[in-house]
């Protein structure tokens, strides 16, 4: 048994989830605080698997047909105010630089919390003719947001993300890039990271500053609290028009493009401890795991080390990222670092096992074990790493579900909110005042809206006509 | 032929070769300048260069057992101030934090002009015996130093590298990884971007400020000025003891671990073109260049189209990255175009070759054509890839150094100096008043001190006996 002192010290998560999830960053070495107030480093591990998440999305993103550029970091505060709700929402938490050297500057500027002045000025220089068009770029960078209340992964004063901004000469072409690229978050975040997220566009309240439209992913986490896990808007023209981008169309005359955004970042790796994470530590989906498998030998014979290299071998050789644990600590200790770890499959190699020519594996998501044939072995971890896949998500998808209600009026919304953590669905008038009412007295904010089912009674706040079905949720 | 408006715009390099290489910059879409004064815009062609650049040293890095981390971008001024040669050295160029949104924050902070202390700070915390060394850590990032004079990739304000941080418990250990790191920078300059490098030790005057050593690249432009593609540091216990860092040895004794760090950055792009660019434009070595072949069909009739698409398949299937230019541009403008961006090879498909069953190659490095059997081709352009790779690399080094001269006294030195563009190997004393007064005096910096000739006369400065034998040039 894997009963050791470094699991131990993590708090159960259901006696304390933020205690829980600050000693799951700490123990399984994702990150360290630093003295730079608000800021995390990301240690090795946590780097991997960001690592990890930008090689599988700057395929799919490449596949689509975008380039990468690289933007400056900071943004002059004229360039920053010339698009006025944008710079409304920013302002308040910005950095602000103001000297250089021993210098000040004649003006100041921020550290970029996102990028679009600085795509849109790009723009308005490069674009021309419908001939530049479309323009689809993205770019890998980090932002800073002055943030008083930090958190790792979750809410960080300088965030690692990737930031997409395109430009098109038709709204409709540019809706389609708005959605094909939340398509693309969805499919990743289902399939890579496990997250049965909830998807839809958020309410005028809600959306981006400066956005006509914004659709957003709604990843619930395990106390039933929402994490906002990545965002694509559509802008119509409000910052071309601002930023006087035109361009002449194939009969010459001027039109102004349409553009998008959309961004996803490093707070994904917040949802999947939280989803997945259980009291022994982290819990990894095997197709986002720096090491999808680790191998313990017990004892030093050199039988048990030759099968442990041979393994590793073949495990090589069928690309599936491994390591071996030969260190002089104990099994048990070792074990228990695997677990905290989260790495999808612990093979065992004892001296009993070796005489039987069998191994043991271990599946960290369910701690479930299975002996198999040492010739079989390649073939059932492959097996067994989808399998876990699939599993992963399936338990997190049912537990979603499993939290979330129905409230037809505003006292059984109230009587769900008190007591049972998970979102609502509601019917809702549209009305920005009930959503501030349910906000004020429940705590909770607007997810997102439901677009394929129908209204089936009044507005859940007001009573008066709905116009469309809504999740409400407490989030991070 | 190919002579195009597009290329006309190009300032001669002999002419102006500051103008030349701006022009060649814009004009081979690498960047584009912004409204942040001192900040550019890499464009996409620009940035795949950068990515070509990271993906192959990033291979490097992890096969000899360096782990990559993320650093906050911040360092609070207390913290800089730890080590004071440090502080020294970078505080005049920093870009200070002052503000967060509306509040003033209670201590300034600086962009990381490089990170030593913040990795010192962190190594302060996780490094406690022998068994947690060594600590090899690597970071991808932007830096800051706030130049007043800028020119892309050469000198901005924001810089694109990668910073290596190791911490050993020896002084050999230290040393070898220095020394390692160097040697893999140094056959990554070589064998990729085709640059012959002189590579050495600076001087005490011209090394990193806290350094005990520091080793340097020295690449050479093709106007004889150098740029100091790269630097790899040994710190001895400089900064480990300045931020009391500590580790307990087999003995159990405290010891101070000794401590390297090194880095490259966008500069190395600089160092491309200004090495292998010419009067067209950008000439790209093969091995880093995002596009290697770009195949222009001449006419539109389906069976050049056919046998375009046939020829970019079978590139495709050998790992050769092509594109087809089919715009509705002339000939012309697409040949000028495609040497302006220094594509490597450029495959010319007319109606009168498919008759003949040939295809044209053209060479961007010497803009030779070569007619070759259509089955031939793919085989064809693989061996010329590698040809001209070989030929850049070994053109360059002829170039390079039939403009290294020696020089036995100061007069003859000012001779070269003010005749000569290149460098200049000199026997020196060692005494910085030497140094100072050739910097004085003639404009030039020393590059590196030549380890492996023999000291052959007096210092070339005050006549007193020499120390080592040394190059000084002029800089970048």
């Amino acid at each position: 048994m894997s009963n050791d002192k470094q699991v131990k010290e993590i708090t159960s998560r259901d006696e304390d989830f933020g205690r829980w999830y600050t000693d799951v960053c700490r123990k399984a070495d994702l990150v360290d605080y630093s003295n730079v107030k608000g800021s995390m480093i990301i240690r090795p591990y946590g780097y991997a698997i960001w690592e990890n998440i930008q090689k599988v999305l700057d395929k799919m993103f490449k596949d689509t047909g975008l380039e990468f550029i690289q933007m400056p970091m900071f943004i002059p505060e004229s360039l920053l105010n010339v698009e006025k709700e944008h710079v409304e929402g920013f302002a308040p938490e910005v950095a602000w630089v103001t000297h250089g050297g021993s210098e000040k500057l004649e003006e100041r500027m921020c550290v970029r919390p996102t990028s679009e002045v600085l795509f849109c000025e790009h723009y308005s220089k490069i674009i021309k003719s419908y001939r530049d068009l479309p323009k689809l770029y993205n770019q890998w960078c980090t932002i800073v947001r002055w943030e008083k209340e930090t958190r790792p992964f979750l809410r960080s004063r300088e965030i690692l993300w990737q930031e997409g901004h395109t430009m098109h000469a038709t709204a409709e072409e540019a809706k389609e890039e708005t959605l094909r690229m939340f398509k693309i978050y969805e499919d990743f975040q289902r399939n890579y990271l496990a997250l049965p997220v909830i998807v839809g566009k958020k309410t005028e309240k809600e959306k981006f500053a400066g956005a006509e439209e914004t659709y957003s992913l709604e990843a619930m986490m395990y106390n039933g609290v929402a994490l906002q896990n990545g965002t694509s808007h559509y802008f119509e023209n409000h910052f071309a028009k601002a930023f006087n981008i035109t361009f002449l169309n194939k009969e010459n005359k001027l039109e102004t493009p349409y553009q998008t955004s959309w961004g996803v970042s490093t707070r994904m790796i917040g949802s999947i401890i939280m989803t997945h994470g259980d009291d022994r530590g982290l819990v990894l989906p095997p197709k986002i795991a720096p090491t999808q498998v680790i191998i313990i030998p017990i004892g030093n014979s050199d039988d048990i080390i030759n099968l442990s290299n041979d393994i590793k071998e073949k495990l090589n050789n069928r690309n599936i990222s491994n390591k071996i644990d030969n260190s002089d600590k104990t099994p048990g200790f070792r074990f228990a670092e695997a677990e905290v770890k989260g790495y999808p499959i612990r093979i065992e190699i004892g001296k009993r096992d070796l005489e039987n020519k069998v191994v043991t594996l271990v599946r960290r998501d369910t701690l479930e074990k299975v002996q198999v044939n040492m010739d079989d072995v390649v073939e059932k971890v492959s097996e067994l790493l989808e399998q876990i896949q699939k599993d992963m998500y399936n338990r997190a998808l049912d537990r979603r579900n499993s939290m979330i209600y129905e409230a037809k009026d505003y006292k059984e919304m109230t009587e769900i909110a008190n007591n049972k953590p998970g979102f609502i669905k509601v019917n809702w008038c549209g009305n920005v005042e009930c959503e501030n009412k349910i906000k004020e007295d429940l705590g909770l904010k607007s997810r997102c809206i439901i677009e394929d089912e129908e209204v089936n009674g009044p507005c859940v706040c007001c009573g008066e006509k709905a116009a469309t079905r809504i999740y409400f949720g407490k989030q991070y």
